[in-house]
């Protein structure tokens, strides 16, 4: 398998984990979001991402786009050790948890969007660093409610071995922590992203340990 | 079982028309996102839904957010008919259509998005309006390279029957046309939308049918 990967990309990010958890051995294609006005948007990665996004994994002929897609697709090629619950309804908490982060957070915090503010809306900085932290801040709130009172929360997001939930959260709180975030506010969010960081495959997955590090 | 719904809801209309295709009855609780400063924000609700969006599907005593996962739990608790194909490669396919729209156009441009704008980011209407656009048209253009030259894709976009793809293209659709976006510059999708729009599911899913329709 080849990943196309930026050490920063939470997306990217949470397949790494997925990949490191599942012990499969990959190729590390690096993608620099931000070098030669970003080599995501080169024709040739477009041919294989037409969105011009990370990750891209390559699985023998089969190109696959979308974190969440590609991770399921581990789920179900490599089954062992699941990173999904067994019961439907534990599924369902476990990929909302994770859904919650990617659609309701990460989305609108990312590289891509605030280069559109800082660039086509002509968002002053300070304003720009206030809607990053909006929307972390309400997406963490609401999460935070939902994991503090459910009994099915252990170490980590389900019980206390990792699921999808963890491999999404671990990236966002890491780019919360870049962007100095106050994650006190959050203690079961913070208590579980800090359990997930002595994990080994976790450790491995980080931005720092990949070999586009800066 | 009783879903949460606003009837212009993109991500409630995603969850309408599984229940439809599933052949579900459901109880219909309209949750109102402008009157009295937005329902979906009352705390009642968010009891139910701690982000205060919609939807929130009940069923018995399971409290399920977010769309997608919604969708997997009445795939895996209701398995006919799937609206996933049954090979891992095909259903990472179908997936990342789904999230493609589910991660990279709607939480952009959708309503709590774009009263931040207005409000806290003091967009004139103007670059909001083009906000909307460069979202949505990004998104589709990457999907069109996707789908136009695919050949798994047929009337809709995983061959002619349903799959959580068009659940999701669909109501992305409705909404660009509710805001004037050209569809002709995306014919795959315009096609694929046109013919969804046939099936009786997906009809009566639509926003005009439901309750609260305006």
């Amino acid at each position: 398998m080849k990943l196309y990967s930026y050490f920063r990309s939470s997306a990217a990010y949470r397949v790494r984990i997925a990949l490191n958890l599942k012990g499969l051995d990959y190729e590390y294609a690096p993608v620099h979001l931000l070098r030669d006005g970003g080599q995501q948007l080169k024709p040739e990665y477009r041919e294989l991402n037409p969105d011009g996004i990370v990750p891209t994994l390559i699985d023998g002929d089969n190109v696959l786009n979308q974190s969440l897609a590609i991770i399921e697709y581990l789920e179900e090629t490599h089954p062992e050790p699941p990173l999904l619950p067994r019961a439907p309804v534990d599924r369902a908490f476990v990929r909302s948890i994770a859904l919650q982060v990617a659609c309701e957070i990460h989305p609108l915090d990312n590289l891509r969007v605030l280069k559109y503010l800082k660039h086509q809306v002509k968002t002053p900085d300070d304003v720009k660093d206030a809607w990053y932290a909006h929307w972390v801040e309400a997406g963490f709130e609401s999460l935070e409610k939902r994991l503090a009172p459910d009994r099915r929360v252990g170490a980590l997001c389900f019980g206390d071995t990792p699921t999808v939930a963890d491999l999404c959260l671990v990236p966002q709180v890491f780019n919360a922590r870049r962007f100095k975030i106050d994650m006190s506010r959050f203690p079961t969010i913070e208590r579980i992203a800090d359990h997930a960081g002595q994990i080994d495959a976790f450790q491995r997955a980080a931005p720092a340990q990949q070999p586009d590090a800066e």
